[in-house]
């Protein structure tokens, strides 16, 4: 069963002529990812590959691409977590960077923290030797557009982020059996200044334990924040419960208490793996076994061979 | 058995002399929390009361009297979370302020975001009319001094960090059952620009819910992130344990698969409590039917009434 790697790229209301073009960036970002376990990568190495070519594809809220923050800038979170050691690396409402995923791997292997926000990520950044990339880089004609349309005394930011492709994330087991997790993300549409979702915080934006498993999650923040979504899950299945099961649970639990909707990747020490989500769409794809599968809405399960042209 | 109130002044190894001193803030802080919800104020007031008055005790690692980072600065996390609607506010890499307790409290009533950073966190503050007040105001010459000593090249602050009185934090049951937590800190000695512990993070630095119970973590940051402290204990004492045994399984888990000490203060629904360590010292107070339970070394457990001068 093993290696697998499972990628999302955001739940909620993802409109028909969106949906396409938002599974087409998953499933090659899976492919990316589990070429990687396939050649006897880590599990790092693959989340982290998938993330990446996420961020920079222009159509996710994460990297390029991001929703803007209420003054019209990008601020992005970013998570990773390693399940042998339980090492994990953040950056909070860091700006100017290509890939945030990337500056958190930096953070868990470089520094003795787990996370590092706003300007210190950012001197972390430039002592590390990260690029700096200009802010305009970051923003894309349609991020700009919604946060304009956002700014009106009607607008609803979080009904109106549903329909936006969100966050990214992926969770994998390589072939030694070793778990991780990476999350990216720009966070809320038209969020104050300084806003930190769940993405940089571990247990809620994702978590990996060799163990029991691997989560990242993907919708309204607060609402995964509030559950400690990704920790919740895993706990669920270390009471026995497949990852799917968890997976529904946790999200049930957290539709019925804080009124929140959103979906996950889930993975088992085993190479299970699920792709749940309790709002209309979220766009996944997993790959294992060189099958590669994806959907976009609820029931939806395609297959394909991995090396079949996306 | 309600209300009750139960106060951390850190985990470390604390050394006698400071040891009175540590105990006494802790004893008069939890006495003025308790008094609040004596008088029928909520968990949430009586938390943020308790944890208010350590902030601005000097000798303790939060607000006036926080550890600096390496570039000599005070960056200060905080947290609160109201265990009835899971509501949290919290603040990461905030300078400049009094009292981070109050000013996470007012993103959790004030915004809908759970998490504000660094300058994101200070502009809120400025928008609320929260008083600004000077960085050195918040500086202590223990501090400093310290700060200095672990700038040499052979300092070990992680080591050094466990030998200062540290984080503080609160949880409470008022008497309509309602549960809350208050978390505060100065965070890691000589830690980089922009390191977010544990503290601001959701599960980790603190977790509430009525229908568990709450708790308030204090020791290594990262260790506790690692494996989310305060939602893992109340994830055990959901499947049936104690606060008592919970706070010790937690923390026995914490140290044999990440190798951190700490200690934690523990509430249940109905008012049961524990204060456990794992670390050489932890000063705590516990109020309960007018009596003040307190003590600093493992074992220790003296009390007084509650209406006794300190």
């Amino acid at each position: 069963m093993l290696p697998v790697l499972v990628v999302h790229g955001g739940a909620g209301h993802i409109p028909p002529e969106r949906a396409k073009v938002s599974i087409a960036g998953v499933r090659s970002a899976t492919r990316a990812g589990y070429a990687v376990l396939r050649r006897g990568g880590s599990a790092m190495d693959g989340v982290v590959e998938a993330v990446t070519q996420l961020e920079n594809n222009p159509y996710y809220n994460a990297g390029c691409g991001s929703v803007l923050n209420v003054k019209g800038e990008v601020e992005m979170d970013a998570i990773v977590m390693d399940g042998k050691t339980l090492a994990s690396g953040a950056v909070s409402a860091v700006r100017n960077v290509a890939n945030p995923v990337q500056l958190a791997r930096l953070v868990m292997e470089k520094t003795s923290h787990l996370c590092l926000t706003a300007e210190g990520a950012n001197q972390f950044a430039r002592d590390m030797g990260v690029a700096e990339v200009p802010a305009e880089s970051l923003i894309t004609d349609y991020a700009r557009m919604r946060w304009r349309k956002n700014l009106q005394p009607d607008a609803n930011p979080v009904e109106c982020q549903m329909g936006k492709m969100g966050t990214v994330g992926a969770v994998a087991v390589d072939m030694e059996g070793n778990i991780a997790c990476a999350t990216s993300t720009g966070g809320m549409l038209n969020k104050m200044e300084g806003r930190v979702g769940d993405t940089a915080c571990i247990g809620c934006g994702g978590y990996a334990d060799n163990k029991v498993g691997a989560v990242s999650p993907t919708g309204h923040g607060e609402a995964i924040m509030k559950v400690v979504l990704s920790r919740l899950i895993l706990f669920h299945m270390e009471q026995g419960q497949s990852a799917e099961a968890a997976s529904d649970s946790g999200l049930a639990y957290m539709k019925s208490r804080v009124g929140g909707l959103g979906g996950v990747v889930t993975v088992d020490p085993q190479g299970r793996w699920a792709a749940r989500f309790s709002s209309r769409q979220m766009s996944w794809a997993a790959a294992q076994k060189d099958t590669l599968h994806y959907g976009v809405a609820a029931g939806e399960h395609f297959t394909q061979s991995i090396d079949e042209p996306n």
